[in-house]
């Protein structure tokens, strides 16, 4: 497996990009480019010990920043380390291209068609889909590619999602629901209401209309969504999840005896907040671009790098653009037949 | 002050909405007219102490359901608690209606010209304000009476929202925020990019587009969304709150000592319930209809009901309904000068 890590996307650039690619090496034996500044990089390299692994260095001399315009950046900074990570992907140098940075400018750059991966034939709209970091690790799709939808998006999100959740995640036959208002009958803004038939109609195993409840509560596997939803949605969860944080906290410093009890308790907190770790789950698949991308936290940690690098190979050798361009195809000639 | 309250409103009807009225005439000295059953409505005084208490009964024979249509049952159960209740505010002769019935149903009933209280003049579509029981107690609006919305609703939104934060809680020159999937330029969908420019030339204090996070912290005092998003965010909270807590107590009981941690650490809990309790919070004003409207929860108990009754005294005598009135007069008359 040869998997392009861009080495100038997170926060922390390169110094998490490239110890998480030394690692990912080390764990995964895999052969991992690192794109980017090389001076930079080989800096980075000569602090680890990199002795036996296979690890190259690809050159690329400009950076998207995250605060570049994502459509201005793709078509300008040709010579990035996202074009130059992607064109291996393109080239069939890389099985798979990881980075931490600008995730629009990431979907943008993908997305051009004569240096970058294109859509898989059949793809309307390629789709960010986040595993969410609770128990159950449900699948929410989109989480912001695409902030204005049309229904066939969302069923194609729906395929996409389950194509990706049974194949990486192991989950045969996934449920999938559309995040509504409510479940019952006449719920729903007019974009899930004209999906509601396309999704019930398909081949997916659609379980109807769902509440933001049944998708943490484990009634599904993939939540399907716009992308404004979607990102809305996600973000909410990690804002309440960090006030119930703080306001925990808070209120055990309130007197002697929970603040003894706060101590007490502190490796159960631990515990929560390692099951609630987004790095475990790794970075988000960039579905429907013909190729393998994983999109990780900007914010990403060494960890996190490798994490995601561990699952971009994997989703690279469990064939996952083939599969959903297999089940995209299945689809519409299904579509096409005849009752 | 008169109070006219739903008696077949919650979940668990007449009980916690007779036991509420009860409490709410203790406490506040108003007369409070129970809709309803009278004959069950009876029967709940008759379990109360209510010497000295200003209570009356207005009979209606139909009782309005969580599973009624609301438009269905808006336009046939004419005798419905909630159609008589109204129908008090509309004639004058109560200054507010509380119920903790079905949504929708309120809100078509209230809807209704002939029998309702229709909408406040100049006011574009009503919209149901929820504060959150967070410690900044921001309000986000609209959580679900308006699934799909134009630009110029939303503008609306936060009017309304922004006169009632201002006048019913107290804040001056309430920051009004669009909640959207980032703050930057040319984040949003498309409804959101055609609300800023309406809400950057209001008279509102408009700070721009905020994220999740923002609306959590502190950063503003009114959150416009649509009906959809606002819905699903407010769930998304709710369930992600819920399960912080499930979590926290299922690693709690991992081993003895952080078992012991979690007793000692009880009452912390309690006070983060309590601060987190909807029902200090009241309920959720309905916002544009022509007299003041508060809907509580579903599965309120007595207290929650005495809190929404506390409230919605409050935004009588606030004559917030007066205050939107003036305000979207007052925006209308600005946005038709030439500048």
């Amino acid at each position: 497996m040869r998997i392009a890590v861009d080495a100038m996307g997170s926060d922390n650039n390169p110094v998490p990009d490239v110890a998480g690619s030394v690692m990912a090496a080390q764990t995964f034996g895999d052969t991992i480019i690192l794109v980017g500044d090389q001076a930079l990089i080989e800096t980075e390299l000569a602090k680890q010990d990199t002795s036996g692994l296979s690890l190259e260095i690809r050159s690329a001399s400009q950076v998207i920043g995250m605060k570049d315009t994502p459509s201005v950046a793709a078509r300008e900074k040709r010579d990035s380390s996202m074009h130059v990570g992607l064109a291996l992907v393109r080239e069939g140098a890389a099985d798979a291209f990881v980075s931490a940075g600008n995730t629009g400018a990431i979907l943008a750059t993908a997305m051009l068609r004569q240096t970058g991966l294109g859509r898989i034939p059949g793809v309307l709209r390629p789709a960010l889909g986040v595993v969410f970091p609770i128990v159950t690790r449900p699948m929410l799709i989109d989480n912001g590619a695409n902030t204005d939808c049309k229904p066939e998006y969302l069923l194609q999100f729906g395929i996409m999602g389950s194509t990706y959740m049974e194949h990486v995640m192991g989950r045969p036959q996934p449920r999938v629901g559309l995040i509504s208002n409510g479940e019952e009958e006449g719920k729903g803004n007019l974009l899930i209401k004209e999906a509601i038939p396309l999704l019930a109609e398909s081949e997916l195993n659609y379980v109807g209309n769902v509440e933001p409840r049944d998708f943490v509560q484990g009634t599904i596997d993939v939540g399907v969504t716009d992308g404004f939803t979607g990102n809305i949605m996600m973000k909410t969860a990690e804002a309440f999840a960090s006030y119930m944080n703080s306001s925990i906290r808070r209120n055990l410093m309130g007197n002697l005896s929970t603040k003894i009890g706060g101590l007490l308790s502190k490796p159960a907190f631990a515990r929560v907040r390692a099951e609630m770790d987004p790095d475990e789950v790794g970075g988000a698949p960039l579905l429907g671009v013909n190729g393998v991308v994983i999109i990780a936290h900007g914010r990403s940690n060494a960890f996190a790098m490798q994490q995601a690098i561990g699952q971009a190979r994997r989703v690279a050798e469990k064939q996952v653009v083939a599969a959903i361009e297999e089940s995209i195809a299945k689809h519409a000639l299904r579509a096409a037949q005849p009752d």
